[in-house]
């Protein structure tokens, strides 16, 4: 468990707001309700309308504390942090929240602890097909893609949909011709091979099982999948995720990450969430979209809202993960229901964290 | 327009429920607040819990009155009628609402009237790429499948998806792959082949245009999707939503159809929803899941509710089209914000309609 975040009496001289929500700033809530697992989660208020704000996640799941080892947990740590500076450096020139969210994954993506990107990991056919999605919280303009092979940054494949297209969702080979002609970066298979990875697809091959993730060693169980939400300077909210999928998967399996409504949601009425879990129970509880409506059509706060969602909806129907999301007050929770979730934030008031662990 | 349900007094025998709801009973609603369009809905209530009530509908958009003769509409209507048949033969055996969805479902695919199954569209390349979407309100059981060629029904594989598979949404050639494992039903090409569609190809090849859809006429605009709901005498919700997507379609774009949440959702604590309209929009806007959202999170009723999303929401995001719902109580909506929507229900109590325009 990371350092829980104190709630400050002023913050850069600025009054933080009562908004009368019922859950304190920095309170962190524990349990054990998921069964052979645990909940927990970061709520971290931050009420100044000018302040900015950035999470990112690198997957979530039932991650073991005994085979981490501090070496470990140091480079985890490291990747997630350079993710959060990537999407922070866009946020302090009062860039734009979907540019940080953007800038971010991409961190992540370059990255081979995580599964996304270069170390996403291998199909049943040993191919890497990957899926991303992003949101923009202003106009709710949109990009996803998903079964892309070869492609160096998914989420700026998804971003020049939006941008560039009249669609929303391209996938598979007509998705790689749109890349092709929008000049996005093509990599060889050779780029996206690690030993490890090839390792956990061979555990598994030939058979019909598929590991839902990429784990810290072979007989883990996670969910991969990278993801950044932020609100800027301006009140914008904007998410994205992205994910390499499943070990071994087969016939063309898609998880939630690259549905909009589902793994990525942005709304400025609302939040900006990106999901990260077993991508089925996601889609069955529209989990992204959930947050926003309870927000918006009962006036939760984005914690209640994620807390519901995240650990009443979801664990009804065996979906063990956790999301990240900020409102437009630059509020941010990072909440989970499994045993760690590769996470991390920062405030514009200088406040951040990185951890993995309750 | 079709005609006007009106409120009986009494239902054989049983007394009908006064549910408070603030739109009367067979209310239609029109005006002309679509941009160069026209908006109408078709709201049946039907309160007792017994009862059983299918709606169906074979896609929306404007559909020209003057190139539409008695003959063509009556062809239209009849084919209308057996996919209600169809469902209802199931509802009236104390059949599940899921089987009955999939059986109209079924047979608008076999009527190449429809742009889903055999009627599906052109793309770019002279292929037909298909998409369907299955959802069961009782436990948010859901299959779907994307951009899917020479299957005969998509909907039986989404439904083979939901009953057969661990996951939800199978795309492409994996999901083909799915298909061919499971005595799924394909076709050679030809038996997608019609004169219409091609020429309606021949008309944009070449071009970046695509056309959503397929029109009576070879310049109309219209949303090609089935799609059928219903509540059966247990309570139990499902919805169905199939398409062959859009005429001249490239980079594998994927539009609102086979995606749970947005193009299809069913849950019994609220209701069951089919939408056919301009896909991306109903993206953005979730479209399906904030009808539930809002009879869940604001106790809205079913055509409230339907009225905000299709009528306010997706209005302001220029989403063109519209949804078919039925609640657990049996109440049946039709709502759509275009000149007209392919549609019709069947009650219990024998009250029936099928119609096109306003």
């Amino acid at each position: 468990m990371g350092t829980p975040v104190q709630k400050p009496d002023t913050d850069n001289g600025n009054e933080i707001c009562d908004d009368q929500r019922p859950i304190a700033l920095g309170e962190s809530f524990f349990g054990n309700i998921f069964p052979g697992g645990h909940t927990g989660s970061k709520i971290v208020k931050f009420a100044t309308m000018s302040k900015f704000t950035i999470a990112v996640h690198g997957g979530a799941g039932t991650i073991s504390k005994k085979s981490m080892t501090p070496e470990k947990e140091a480079v985890y740590l490291k990747a997630l942090n350079e993710a959060i500076d990537a999407g922070f450096r866009i946020l302090e020139k009062k860039g734009d929240a979907l540019e940080a969210v953007k800038a971010a994954v991409i961190e992540l993506e370059n990255n081979n602890l995580f599964n996304a990107g270069k170390g996403s990991v291998f199909t049943n056919t040993g191919t890497h097909e990957m899926d991303a999605s992003i949101m923009y919280g202003k106009d709710l303009s949109a990009g996803a893609v998903a079964a892309v092979k070869n492609i160096r940054n998914p989420i700026e494949l998804a971003y020049s949909v939006m941008k560039k297209s009249e669609h929303v969702f391209l996938i598979g080979t007509g998705a790689e011709e749109f890349a092709k002609q929008n000049g996005i970066a093509f990599e060889a298979d050779e780029y996206f091979y690690s030993e490890f990875r090839y390792k956990q697809w061979q555990q598994v091959k030939g058979s019909n099982e598929t590991a839902l993730d990429h784990n810290i060693t072979l007989d883990e169980k996670k969910f991969g999948t990278v993801g950044a939400v932020a609100c800027d300077a301006n009140g914008n909210l904007a998410a994205a995720t992205s994910t390499g999928g499943m070990t071994n998967k087969q016939y063309g399996r898609v998880g939630d990450s690259p549905i909009i409504g589902i793994g990525t949601y942005a709304n400025n009425k609302t939040c900006a969430i990106s999901c990260t879990g077993h991508g089925e129970p996601f889609i069955k509880a529209v989990a992204a979209y959930d947050v926003s409506c309870l927000m918006e059509y009962k006036g939760l706060s984005l914690e209640e809202a994620m807390n519901i969602a995240v650990m009443d909806k979801l664990m009804k129907i065996h979906g063990e993960g956790g999301m990240i999301g900020v409102d437009a007050n630059g509020n941010a929770s990072l909440i989970f229901n499994c045993e760690g979730m590769y996470r991390g934030f920062c405030l514009s008031d200088g406040r951040r964290e990185a951890a993995i662990f309750k």
